[in-house]
């Protein structure tokens, strides 16, 4: 018997509630779409149903200990407000965290959904030796988490992590944020497919364009499938993505000197095409890098074996291990972290 | 009768010591230059004479809690290794503490000066009402240093604040660390008269000229005086310094979500000709702030009363108070801190 907390992921597609013990073992995974169409209230009573499903079905077994629920969007972490959410069309400045735990009866932890993902790779994933790190999450944006002696950074107001909209190019492609030439706009899969659709409307990139032609759901996979078969538009394309990456990281290693950075979300399953260009970025853009770089150049793998007994002295920069359950086992931490 | 302790701020040109109490009261300040030329010992030599002086003096009206020193360049905290300081030529690769040490027979701390600087301006400065700060400073190069919970923030290895290597321009102008764009080309002393220089040789700039040839000693300062003069080049330098501070502002406040960044260091003297830029650049590039701002623009004067009783809420950038004493206060703090 062991007691376990509830976790939840609402994506703009996915709505996935998990059960997971203190140990990080899966009790049940309830997996469910998103019907943001049909508006707040419905995902509400869905995601609420299967919480209390998955707590009576499991609360036979050890102590519920809470729930934890990672959301897209900025939150403001002392009232539960969420300020934006570009995925949640309609979900913009309402009490997500008061309106589910009048559902529930019981108190909730809402986290942004890149934060919770940086605390799942810290307890299970890339990051579980050290107690620092940080994640970049890259999906349809980018996300990011800062993780500070185990726990989530949360910054003054919940929104510290934005790093998908650090600047790496300063008159860069503009971004809704109202920036220009945000991490986001080089590397998310939204980047990645505008990039692709940049090149074959400059008349380059004819694989691209048949790709595109043969999948109605172009998307960054079909990108990465053609970078790896060595289509040079398509290698081009990760190169920019590596290189921003590399901006971006070389920001955080010379302001934080983590220890680790721990890339995940969907692009991060190109980590081959890519990443060569971080490294690369990172060794010229970064004199704490170049101070404390692994003395062999590695891509990360197996990087968590590396972290030195008195406590890490190299930084590493790796890929996440998680996949996408990063998020869900994150959120499922939060309740065993007492006030997190 | 109160406990006190002694700071020491080593610069590249003076070399200060001074006895500070536990109320953060100056007991006695004593300024030599720093005879860089004359090599580490005999700069040790004259830093620990001045400290046992110090010592014995004010050690009958309260208790010593220890010693402090601000170095410049990077330190390696765990060791006490300086591994690269460009002001202090020869003594990279060294164990300052140890030397240091050794010649006092007590222990003491070791610290960036630009972390000194940022403890200072939180412990008696613009960022006394807030625990969690970072602080740019900027002299001859930009350093920077980042306080949470009252405490510096030494990432993993005592690097972290190394603000001054920002890439704010991807391409931008070399420097020496090995990247290209550093904020530190674009908003140091140095990077002032760089850049006055280039518009003199692209053939503006006539008064910047004259300055240049009236004054042997060519500085940053001669510059700010012109643009408050309204001299349009050297108006449009402090531009480039706000934008590039901006740009690099942004990308911390989108990472660390903080409270207060404060701008200090020599060149924070031309506060009123380039912040109005800082806060352009933040409302447009930064979706953190945009949330955080504070109601009223605000160029921060006056800035640390308006956190709020409740934990602050705003992010309010604004430059520091105590000038080129705020190193030497923070050195001073250190002892103070328990382990630091």
């Amino acid at each position: 018997m062991s007691n376990f907390s509830i976790g939840v992921d609402l994506g703009g597609t996915n709505l996935r509630i998990a059960a997971v013990d203190e140990h990080g073992q899966l009790l049940e995974k309830i997996t469910l779409g998103t019907k943001v169409v049909r508006g707040k209230d419905h995902v509400i009573h869905e995601m609420t149903g299967a919480i209390q499903q998955l707590a009576a079905k499991h609360g036979h077994a050890g102590a519920l200990q809470g729930m934890g629920i990672g959301v897209p969007g900025i939150i403001d972490i002392k009232t539960g407000m969420l300020r934006e959410s570009p995925n949640l069309p309609g979900w913009a400045n309402t009490n997500v965290r008061a309106e589910i735990e009048e559902r529930l009866g019981t108190r909730v932890i809402l986290e942004n959904d890149a934060n919770a993902a940086a605390l799942g790779e810290k307890w299970l994933g890339a990051a579980r030796d050290v107690e620092d790190m940080a994640m970049l999450t890259l999906g349809t944006g980018v996300g990011g988490g800062i993780v500070l002696a185990g726990r989530i950074f949360h910054g003054m107001t919940g929104m510290a992590g934005e790093f998908g909209h650090i600047t790496v190019e300063a008159e860069g492609v503009p971004c809704p944020c109202g920036n220009r030439g945000c991490l986001e706009q080089y590397a998310s899969a939204t980047a990645v497919v505008r990039m692709a659709r940049e090149a074959m409307t400059g008349g380059r990139g004819g694989a691209l364009a048949r790709a595109a032609s043969s999948d109605s759901e172009f998307s960054a996979k079909a990108v990465y499938n053609l970078a790896i078969q060595g289509e040079e538009e398509a290698r081009k394309i990760f190169g920019r993505v590596g290189r921003a990456l590399g901006i971006g990281i070389a920001d955080l290693v010379n302001a934080l000197n983590l220890p680790m950075y721990v890339v995940g979300g969907g692009v991060s399953s190109a980590w081959e095409a890519f990443s060569p260009f971080i490294f690369e970025e990172l060794r010229q853009r970064s004199m704490v890098y170049a101070a404390t770089a692994p003395a062999l150049l590695t891509d990360g793998h197996g990087a968590s074996a590396q972290v030195e007994p008195g406590g890490p002295t190299k930084t590493i920069i790796t890929r996440a291990l998680l996949g996408s359950d990063a998020g869900l086992y994150g959120a499922a931490r939060l309740p065993m972290m007492g006030n997190s």
